[in-house]
């Protein structure tokens, strides 16, 4: 393991004179790439155990890194699983806004590593692309900020950054982030902030600037059909009792109507509705319906009647059947009438539904479509997650956009939505802050496949983002951030 | 092995004077329970290939006896897998009818074998049941056919049968009968009948003495959705391309409506619905609903309305599900769209519904539920087996019903029917003669089970029944039959 700092560099403090922004970045890339080099090699892989001491090594990288960027309070956090780093820098101001940024240091795993044209852990430069497992998710974006606070303390002349900073940076997201939400309740005193920013996403392309302005929450379950005790001869049986196979698959197609509109009762009802600006600027985000079904290898697309496909995804919430099953699985056929059947499902959630409500109404549901003779029984996995979502007319909202437009040579920032659930809902439930995305990874970098890569230049405007974005929070002040 | 005759009995032919078939029986019990505790000794398992010579020594052992009892022509007929038995005694009247009696003597495996009280291939005797493997199903009732028409010819004094009896005594019914049709093709013309008497099925009680009039055809098929290319995460991409194990569920649920009625069109077109006074039969037959609820281990009936248990069964199609299987199939939620899924289905038809037409109809059913973007394919079992039926109002069903009747003390005969399919439709369609079904077996016998039995007391009713039924379709004559 190579520390960082290693390399000689200028203490971001003791820069003569003020420079701008972007023209310190400029001149320390290079530091970034070797902080990049030394990080990448290290295969913390959370998912496998026997990468876990890398995990750790990993953690001790990160916290290395972090005081030598000059944060005075550096903690490596335990959990019951993998550790967290936590580094703060207060503000000298005192109006200055605290704000929390998250992110995550664990990989994914490498498999199948059979397709990996590099060596996953001996990072590759290749023009603007650097190819790594992490390079995008999420070591690359959480080094911009490195570089971006050191740029911030630079263009401002300051020696404490304008706002005050405390960085969570997890180590088991790439696992489900199972002790997370108990690590926030731990330490919620010390991570209370009037901001929080998650760097963990990407944009839409290199020259379409956006950030994630939601995401959607979960909730999943298995449902079992327990029908006759014993699989029948559908001969002697069939037609005269309930099929337990028969009454799964009139459960699971009771979930839509023709138009892809769920059925289950009350499901709708907190759903928060895109306004007409939300509409218009989600009709903005270049989404290739073609390009998509191409990602997807589907034949068509389908879902909710009156939706676009980026609405479907991200503005609207979801039934989906991740698995069904019951009966005869092998080839040919055996004429049963099978003892039982299941269907897993899961249902994405926007803002407003709460998991709660919806496991309710979708219990009452299963119960409403359990024909008589035949035995139910629900598995939720665990509550549920929230969906999250970052309103566009916020001060924190527009200090984003404006920080990303200005990395981005002026252009608009579009917002999206993510389709997916993470821990961001866990943070903004545990510390009821408003929330936003500054990522700046690709829709093309790999992250969970072979191959990863992040394009260097997508750092550098990151980096950039960060700093700006540091001062514009400082200029909005706690009270314009909307904190009480 | 110990062949049939060694054992010294009386020559049929040689008895001095008449007695009646009754007696005959009464007098000759030993020799049936002789004859049942040599062949029941051979393990004749057509499903398991290590029991395969045991099935040759069966049919041998069948084909010795057949000849100890008067047969002139008795052969083993090979086929692709294991050997039938056809033994052939023409009759010296001219216009004798010609019976073609059907059974199988290679029995079900024995597993699990720790549930049997005794070992199945050492019969044993208590009182009125003998128990071993195959005592009912089929070897118990082939032998009271031997019995009986030594009975026949004793109590009409006659040297050979009053009607010319073939019987075709098939290897591999307990294995699905793979090579049956093609026997009966290639013996089409020895095989020419005026009345087929089918000797494998049951009665619904010892003092309720019944005969199956039907038994239901089959087609049966695996459906297969594909959707997109690979299993896609359901937050990325849920919601807005097409399901195929929703689109397979929808599939099956729209085999039926809410009143267990199919939904394939065309299904039902060509259905002989059942007559008032088959009605009025049918609803005379002792099915206790709590009782078969008992047996099926289910909790509740269930099929189409308007329809008793045994009307549903016996006498009305299916459609059943007998698995369905698409995606993550583990413990606990994985969030994918599958990429595949499948759905079996297997049809139970009746008379006159042709398998053909429902491969067809349900072809066109399958492509009118295959949404956009999925892709179908509908594999079918073969052919499908065409249903067979009994008219009640033929001079063969009466015959049968009289001789019943007087072997059972005079009790009526009940008419009922079979849900299951088999040989039987094969052979009414290859050999185009009326059937009928002599079968003596209880629904307590566990055939296919661990400690099959038959009762001693139906066997000695089934012998005279038998020898009363040759002399009453003599009475008929050819014509007196239907035949032309």
């Amino acid at each position: 393991m190579r520390l960082p700092g290693t390399s000689p560099r200028a203490p971001a403090a003791s820069v003569a004179g003020m420079t701008d922004v972007r023209t310190f970045v400029d001149e320390h890339r290079h530091e970034l790439l070797a902080d990049l080099d030394s990080w990448l090699r290290i295969p913390g892989i959370s998912a496998q155990p026997e990468r876990h001491d890398d995990v750790r090594r990993s953690a001790d990288w990160l916290a290395a890194a972090a005081r030598q960027v000059g944060f005075p309070t550096v903690e490596i956090w335990p959990t019951a699983g993998l550790p967290a780093v936590y580094a703060e820098w207060p503000s000298a101001d005192a109006d200055a806004p605290t704000v929390l940024v998250y992110g995550h240091h664990d990989v994914q795993p490498v498999d199948p590593i059979e397709l990996w044209h590099t060596d996953p852990f001996d990072p590759t430069i290749d023009g603007d692309l650097l190819r790594a497992r992490g390079a995008s998710d999420d070591k690359g974006q959480l080094l911009f900020h490195l570089l971006g606070l050191r740029a911030h303390l630079a263009a401002t002349g300051r020696d404490t950054p304008a706002v005050s900073l405390k960085f969570l940076i997890e180590g088991e997201e790439e696992s489900g982030s199972p002790n997370f939400e108990a690590l926030l309740a731990a330490q919620r005193t010390r991570l209370d902030c009037d901001v929080v920013v998650i760097t963990d996403t990407g944009m839409i392309a290199a020259d379409k600037p956006s950030t994630v302005t939601g995401m959607r929450g979960m909730a999943s379950c298995t449902v079992e059909f327990h029908g006759p005790d014993l699989d029948l001869h559908s001969g002697v049986f069939g037609g005269a009792i309930p099929n337990p196979a028969t009454a799964i698959a009139r459960l699971a197609a009771a979930l839509h109507d023709e138009h892809g509109r769920v059925q289950v009762p009350g499901f709708y009802d907190d759903v928060l509705e895109l306004t007409g600006i939300e509409r218009e600027l989600f009709a903005r985000v270049p989404v290739d319906d073609a390009e998509f079904l191409g990602v997807a290898k589907s034949r068509a697309l389908h879902g909710e009647r009156g939706f676009t496909t980026l609405e479907r995804i991200g503005a609207r919430p979801t039934a989906e059947v991740n698995g069904i099953g019951g009966g005869y699985q092998g080839a040919g056929g055996k004429t049963i009438v099978p003892s039982d059947a299941f269907v897993k499902l899961s249902f994405r959630l926007v803002a407003n539904q709460q998991p709660q409500n919806i496991i309710k109404a979708v219990d009452a549901f299963v119960a409403e479509h359990t024909p008589e003779g035949i035995e139910a029984k629900i598995d939720w996995e665990g509550g549920g997650v929230a969906p999250c979502l970052v309103p566009l007319d916020t001060p924190a909202y527009r200090a984003l956009t404006d920080a990303i437009s200005e990395a981005f040579a002026g252009l608009p920032v579009l917002p999206t939505r993510e389709g997916g659930s993470g821990p961001e809902a866990a943070i903004q439930q545990a510390l009821g802050a408003p929330m936003v995305f500054l990522g700046v990874g690709l829709p093309d970098d790999q992250i969970h496949a072979p191959n990863e890569k992040v394009n260097l230049s997508m750092l550098y405007k990151g980096a950039e983002a960060a700093a700006l974005l540091w001062a514009g929070f400082a200029r909005l002040g706690r009270s314009g951030l909307g904190a009480t």
